[in-house]
């Protein structure tokens, strides 16, 4: 389905739009934190209309790729994070986005997925804050 | 980490090799069909030493989302599938393990996510076969 959406045209699904900030614009991707400060967690939403990867152009796919890897370093130089989980599910949300989460033997659920868990726990303004400076120092491109 | 073992001494995790039926080789990735027949779960085993995607080369990365690309489309129309979930997690199994699985809104999990649950079913050898014949006549290239 990729094409039939301009990015003009693009808008977040409500339930990523309750449920997390927006960092900002990465190379025709939204980039997201979840508003759960248990885990480092974030999205990329791919700014098309499209459900599974597959969707994705091979420039898109790759550019965001190239992304996810470079987020996925700096999860584990930043946080206590020993190890990455990525995923692509949309089960629920229905619109296309990847999960990057930093992990660690001593997280809240360990070794189990973060999916369908109910524990969350807010950010404080502050600390979301200095995360998302963060995130926009390591990926200057950022808008 | 890439490059530090030649695929001559890649060995499949001894858990992924319990779980699954090995498919066969594609483009220097082990392909797997995880020996539960409740959904159709296959898995990508890139053949080197690695737990995070960013290890994989880019040409590693970019043959292996080819595939998965084309993994995907033919689980949504050969099974009973309507959403594609996409994982490398591996908080259990170290060795860097990429999940494809079809799900559907009758199966019995949706809509959860697979990991961590015990609900199994092993396939009938007839019903494996099958499958992995399938699969094969799909990618030409797989040995």
């Amino acid at each position: 389905m990729q094409g039939k959406m301009s990015k003009a045209d693009f808008e977040l699904d409500p339930v990523l739009e309750k449920d997390c900030i927006i960092i900002g614009e990465l190379d025709d991707c939204l980039l997201l934190l979840m508003n759960n400060s248990l885990v480092p967690w974030f999205i990329f939403v791919p700014m098309v209309e499209a459900t599974e990867l597959f969707e994705l152009s091979d420039e898109h796919h790759r550019s965001m790729s190239k992304n996810i890897n470079q987020l996925s370093q700096f999860i584990l130089n930043k946080f206590n994070s020993t190890k990455i989980n990525i995923a692509a599910i949309g089960n629920v949300v229905n619109q296309l986005h990847i999960h990057v989460i930093g992990r660690h033997p001593n997280d809240y659920c360990w070794p189990n997925v973060v999916w369908g868990r109910p524990e969350k726990e807010e950010y404080y303004e502050e600390k979301a804050e200095i995360i998302l400076q963060s995130v926009r120092s390591q990926f200057g491109q950022i808008r």
